[in-house]
């Protein structure tokens, strides 16, 4: 193997940043205290913790209230869908976890296009009059395809308005799940028009098991977990406040440097397409070519073997990804490949890029080199 | 303020220890991967963690695969009413956790007695033919009262065996809340005799937001957060790996120092018990004599102010809580007092103190002059 580690699968997992680590450290042993005990060291620790979701809300654009801690986006999702008796309507290349919930509910699964994208007509024509959740994720995390929440927003706006003039109470929110894209994609939920967003601190290089769910104060939740009445009632259980501090750094991390890094990603992921696509004019890049994560490269190569391509180029030190990661260890086919018309062979000969903080010229630039060579030498033997 | 801060609140929560920083450290930057990633780097990270609960399993005498890491206690204990349908049987003390799951089905409380003592006896007399779950903590985290597991585990087994003979194929499963207790009690679930256990990270100096529910395999649970399918099916989300192996850890020093910190704590305990008894004879001491947690001690002084008392001993450094933490932001009277028949002048005069790692001779001889000190100062001014 070469000696160096070129990782390019930043949506499976990110290192913890080591700032997010130094703002955690002083939970763990020396205010450690529970935030609901009632002598100063702990008051001063649910201070902390209460300032740190206000800072997360304001970096959200939201009310702090509004804020539930959880332990990651699937909790998330799972709180999102808790209070929903009707009608969903999901794009068919949600998450698992989003697909998931919507299969206990009634609900209509709405076509991405060949680009993975969800139009805004689209989740239009699946609104019935019973709809409660439409949930719509800010980027797909297997082809970055970003969607247009605004307009799907606007879409489920108009809804709730003539339902408003018609007389029909059935209350209807749009739900966000942003754990891609968060460091590369404007988040703030006043300006994407949303009700509910999921964000993950373990994809934006904070602590994993980490997640929150902001839901405006109009939507109804049920807790999945109920003991203590922690979150409003919405989710019991002792506070994480070393985590929740250092999800807050991380996303204030992601937000402060999010032009600069989209900017660099972007030049950075493209070069390497370019390199890609000139050495197998073949290979097919998948996603929107415009509404598309800076760091995401998804690319087929028809012939080839997905999953034979992970370990060879492993062994040269490049880890990356066929489908995605929770697709990935069940031996299954991507539900997002098929869903935008990729043929089996093309799906099978798919790997999945993603760029971030360890993605560097020179690094990009050798894993091109040796995804060339590689490549090539697999087309040479299954052409033999 | 005298500079030292003197911790009496163990049971609320504990510092992490440097040992379990340390194990957990490897995970945040470095064995960053997602467990479900294909490379070797992933793949590598999937082993720590599959070994970290088979470790876990081995320390309480269970099979790794019956492991289900979660958030901590309150979502362990709701997932271990989660394949409930038919009636529960609770102790009346037991935590808001458990009362609520039970509230949420047909259920029976079980009254403990004034030493909130939970008999194995009266337990069998609330199981009914339909009763499918019988939850008792192992320990009661106010009192400290220790419960006769095994024997209430053997009332769960004859039922079972009688409703074998009758030809009733309603199950029934005993599940031990041991938030409190490990590190000073045998947890071994096959010497219990119990179906389910719940354990928490985060009151054994391991990181918070951590916990697992230990399910026998015969059990039956419906998961509360689906998604990607992790742990079985039964709880989706990215795996915890830097917080398992930060929690196994702290479990193997809990239970590698087990008998020697029992002692010490006793030792402790019972020297401070002995002191503010002595010097204020009118002084009750709740909670069992013999069958309690060493570390615990929970006193009432009627006439006084239990939360004033906080506060006036806060300012001298020593640290204790009123009642359970989780109760204690709500400015309610406990429910645990109220049930064993403390009057509410007996409830509202008591404090809760709880040794742990913490606690040395020094600092403990030290708090025992500040509270005769300080409690003999308040008698003075509500006698006046």
């Amino acid at each position: 193997m070469d000696s160096e580690i070129i990782y390019l699968d930043h949506a499976a997992a990110t290192p913890m940043d080591t700032r997010v680590i130094t703002a955690m450290q002083p939970y763990f042993s020396d205010n450690f205290y529970n935030p609901s005990s009632p002598y100063a060291p702990a008051v001063k620790v649910r201070c902390d913790y209460e300032d740190t979701k206000h800072k997360i809300a304001s970096l959200i654009g939201a009310k702090p209230g509004e804020i539930i801690m959880t332990a990651g986006a699937t909790e998330s999702i799972n709180l999102a869908f808790s209070g929903i008796a009707g009608h969903v309507v999901v794009p068919n290349i949600e998450h698992h976890a989003v697909l998931n919930c919507a299969k206990l509910h009634n609900h209509t699964l709405v076509n991405a296009d060949k680009r993975g994208f969800v139009s805004a007509d689209s989740v239009k024509s699946a609104i019935t009059a019973e709809t409660q959740l439409v949930s719509v994720a800010l980027a797909n995390n297997e082809l970055g395809t970003v969607q247009p929440i605004r307009d799907i927003a606007q879409v489920v706006k108009s809804e709730r308005e003539s339902r408003l003039v018609s007389g029909n109470k059935t209350p209807i929110y749009l739900h966000c799940d942003a754990s891609q894209g968060v460091g590369q994609l404007d988040i703030n939920v006043a300006r994407l028009g949303i009700d509910m967003l999921t964000l993950n601190s373990g994809k934006i290089y904070g602590p994993k098991q980490v997640g929150l769910l902001w839901a405006a104060s109009h939507v109804k939740l049920q807790p999945l977990i109920i003991g203590g009445g922690q979150e409003r009632g919405l989710r019991s259980g002792t506070e994480n406040v070393a985590g929740t501090v250092g999800f807050a750094k991380a996303l204030e991390l992601a937000l402060e440097h999010r032009k600069f890094e989209a900017d660099r990603l972007l030049e950075l992921r493209d070069s390497l397409q370019k390199k890609l696509t000139d050495a197998f004019p073949s290979a097919i890049v998948s996603g929107h070519s415009k509404h598309r994560l800076a760091g995401h490269l998804h690319m087929s190569f028809p012939g080839l073997d997905g999953e034979r391509l992970i370990f060879i180029l492993e062994n040269r030190g490049v880890m990356l990804a066929t489908g995605s990661a929770c697709a990935a260890n069940k031996g299954t086919r991507s539900h997002v490949l098929t869903a935008i018309g990729l043929s089996d062979e093309q799906a099978d000969g798919s790997i999945r890029i993603t760029l971030g903080h360890l993605s560097t010229t020179e690094n990009i630039n050798k894993a091109g080199e040796i995804i060339i060579e590689e490549l090539a030498k697999e087309y040479q033997r299954v052409n033999r």
